[in-house]
């Protein structure tokens, strides 16, 4: 699912259209979109985390999360949906848990805001459990996942999405119930920890509108058209009439549908969200934290892990496969990788314009 | 992967002999194993509670941990790898979390009493998480769960296999590093409660064997033979030399990989065992207990999760399917319409011989 062919300048699109991407480090680009979010009322340090997130997202080769989103984000804040510098409020609380209004601020903001107040409470608790309202697009699941594990916390996060987002169908139906409702999980660990990030749904939405747009067929077993019929072609999903996304898993959907069930009951549900109310809008994310030192001191429990690492890597390979990545260290290899960010000429454009139409300067 | 076809009495096995299996309730059923259990030193109340979960996950039709695994358990206990009567004890606690050692008792006994500590950890602190060690074979996991969901608790449930039962290789490799580890979930609910059960692998090895004795093929995408080829033979898993059963997921099946090392580092690590450690035997068992009163009120909760299963079910049908179940629905439906109990005839003639050899009376 991750496009690995970003060694090139010069990017090819519909109609063989030439565009011609400025080289930009990461750190220029990060820039620019911290200026851009800026422009339209964000302070200083939320601009800079969202962009920083952003950036990293597409530094790991994940671009469905990175830059993608910012002409997205802006109309947001445009439109209202995102308040910048939106406090945030526990609205219900215990020593181990709580309910946190994110008042539609920026989702990133908000998700790490949430996220303190879980690890606090895990390392008071040993255990904490932490829900979100009014929680706006919150980017990738892992980026959380991997913060709790650097701080020493095994941290599960699940991400649901509201009635717009419902894209992914229930085992059985056609017609989308469900986000793509990702789970992540943390795990600190001798060098770099272990990340986790899996979606629920068989394929991402905008993977689907990057395969219409270029006439590519989907993969087998991913998309249901409108009659309930499994389909290659990614016209068929948006219609008119919709179709809909599969659970994971193939044969074994089900399972993905189970997976995707409990991700709306901790990020929705829980948050006292009903599944089909259709003026929620945003994520909702659920963060279960928990202290390995409540259970064995803690350099034991990263060397364990650390074991754990090394007697996975020890099997032989399948035919095909050079190598058996822990989860998340193909996402850290690239990003430690990556000198300059290029990006699909759409993305690069929208972002162009969104700047020029804010007044910011563009390289 | 269950076995619908329940619906005979005379049963066709290999070379078309025909094997003759009284009719039996399932009470009488759990009467006759419960005295195979006391005949081989359990006390009454442990003979019945491993009865009554091995004819219950028989009853759902997850006939690989129903009553088939009355023999293995009956060697276990003679072998002293079952301890009948082992008290539990706390090693180490927090008010909300705790490893707790079962000292090889049954395996259903023992996480039983650790989920007692779970949703009593989680009623006081509104989260909790257990693990265990020296825990024995504990059957469906989603029992658990459901047990917890029954008190009103949202409560996963992992459930990690040692070193003797890592059948399923690491994503890209082909040598099994993991076991099927299965993740369950239960979720309270008006009416009957949600309760999610897979496993992380993409088939059960007690599956493989049944396909291998029936001299039928593996369903694609689940099993790898020695050389790290996708395989449809059987007897390329068994070897010598031995293959791996792949994470499930198919194509996408580095996500079943991710989850299977969830359960791994939570029923494994968390609780202080190496993965490796060939010492190790039984299942390690991990609950994580949420009570949803410190969210919301529970009445509203439960009316919100029956909200979701109505949304869910509204779905129009795929083709092919009849019905949109909610997990857990259809084994509930299984166990209340089953009146007789009808086993493959090497079971019910393995169960026969250790009650014949202990002096337990059958029928």
């Amino acid at each position: 699912v991750y496009n690995l062919n970003i060694g090139y300048l010069y990017i090819y699109y519909t109609s063989y259209e030439v565009i011609l991407m400025p080289e930009i480090s990461p750190q220029s680009l990060e820039q620019l979109v911290t200026r851009i979010f800026r422009a339209v009322g964000a302070s200083e340090n939320e601009a800079a985390l969202v962009a920083r997130e952003l950036v990293t997202t597409d530094r790991m080769g994940i671009d469905s999360h990175g830059v993608l989103r910012v002409p997205q984000y802006v109309g947001w804040v445009e439109r209202g949906q995102i308040v910048p510098g939106a406090p945030i409020s526990v609205v219900r609380e215990t020593p181990s848990a709580a309910v946190v209004d994110c008042g539609h601020g920026f989702g990133q903001v908000s998700a790490y805001k949430a996220l303190e107040i879980a690890t606090a409470k895990a390392r008071e608790c040993s255990v904490s459990c932490v829900v979100t309202l009014n929680c706006n697009h919150v980017g990738r699941a892992g980026a959380y996942a991997q913060r709790a594990a650097e701080q020493d916390l095994v941290c599960l996060v699940t991400v649901n999405s509201p009635y717009a987002g419902h894209f992914v169908a229930p085992w059985g139906g056609r017609e989308g119930r469900l986000g793509t409702n990702p789970i992540a999980y943390g795990v600190p660990c001798d060098g770099f920890p272990i990340v986790g990030d899996i979606s629920t749904g068989a394929i991402a939405e905008g993977k689907i509108k990057s395969l219409m747009n270029k006439a590519q067929l989907l993969p087998p077993d991913t998309v249901l058209d409108a009659q309930g019929e499994i389909t290659r072609d990614p016209t068929a999903f948006y219609g008119p009439p919709k179709g809909a996304i599969l659970p994971f898993g193939g044969e074994l959907g089900h399972r993905g549908y189970v997976l995707g069930l409990l991700v709306e009951i901790l990020g929705g549900v829980l948050a006292g969200n009903s599944t089909d109310d259709q003026t929620v809008t945003g994520n909702g994310i659920c963060f279960i934290a928990i202290d390995p030192t409540a259970f064995l001191p803690l350099e034991r429990f990263k060397s364990l892990v650390r074991e754990t690492v090394l007697y996975l890597k020890s099997s032989l390979l399948a035919q095909g496969y050079a190598r058996i990545f822990v989860p998340g260290e193909l996402e850290f290899g690239r990003s430690r990788m990556v000198s300059k960010i290029e990006l699909p000429p759409t993305t690069w454009e929208a972002i162009v314009q969104v700047a020029n139409r804010l007044g910011v300067t563009v390289g």
